[in-house]
């Protein structure tokens, strides 16, 4: 392999200066009740509450999660300001919104986009060790969309948050043997 | 402020040791045709593809696109298992699933989430300056779903992908002032 990076169709391998800081910050899906997504997103995932912003006037609330280590806890900011850039300018941030009052309409439930009509498909989590962390997620009675030893696939799994939208569970260490197979 | 981070039901404080090693390493969403698609990560967003990843029996390729600094793009390695292992162990990657074909059909195209079923919303990218990068999008044609100037929240951007997945602007050290009106 010669090349630094891989290659395909349409791609430009020279970037303009001005995108060098450009940062891909978030990823933002609806939720229906916080009370079970925050518990699933700090309990289950271990993602911490980074900045909550409440919009009284719209009716929304949004809830910034990230995955910190214990370290990058002890860094963050108690100043509120300093707290929404700290949000706004690292990497890797969930964006959970919440339109108030959709946790009492019963009849209302989100899309995954795996289902027609199709679009975004997951968010994906790396683990230590797969088969250690989906003992605890079943011990935690979370929803399974595929189990490790499922499909073609093996050693991968899609475990599903509270409104259903997957989350896909992998240790990279392992990647490189279980896609030879496919590849 | 007392506390170190926000509050809300359902929350919890302490994280299970297991998951603080958990990364949140990826955002997936399916694209019809790779050649628009990378053209629009690479050119339009700066980013680079760090990984891409044939499946020929299964028909179908994933594009892992990472927002590198030409700093971190020195340090990629050359090896395709190394490659993988960094793909899927680092925060903040975009996989672009593309199964083959879809370029080819008409009728085809992917639901951004944003109108019934809704869903997912969007990604967002923090940017040096959104004034610069706005006259910059709007000079390379990208298509706005809001600009700068439009709605409530002035200063925050939401461009287009070629599917029509919603991409947000913003400048982080604008956000207290900016959000400062609303909360």
């Amino acid at each position: 392999m010669s090349r630094h990076f891989d290659q395909a169709e349409g791609l430009s391998e020279q970037h303009d200066p001005e995108t060098h800081q450009y940062v891909f910050n978030q990823t933002m899906m609806r939720i229906k009740d916080p009370k079970r997504s925050l518990q699933f997103y700090s309990d289950v995932m271990g993602m911490t509450l980074v900045k909550r912003l409440d919009f009284p006037e719209m009716k929304f609330s949004l809830y910034f999660m990230a995955a910190l280590s214990p370290e990058q806890r002890e860094q963050w900011s108690k100043d509120h300001d300093e707290r929404i850039k700290q949000t706004f300018s690292r990497p890797a941030m969930l964006e959970l919104t919440h339109n108030w009052g959709d946790e009492d309409n019963e009849a209302l439930s989100f899309h995954s986009g795996n289902s027609e009509p199709k679009g975004f498909g997951h968010i994906g989590f790396a683990v230590p060790d797969i088969d250690t962390a989906c003992e605890r997620f079943e011990k935690l009675g979370v929803a399974f969309q595929k189990r490790p030893a499922d499909g073609n696939m093996k050693g991968i799994a899609f475990i599903k948050d509270p409104d259903g939208y997957w989350i896909e569970i992998f240790t990279p260490e392992r990647l490189p043997e279980l896609l030879s197979e496919h590849l």
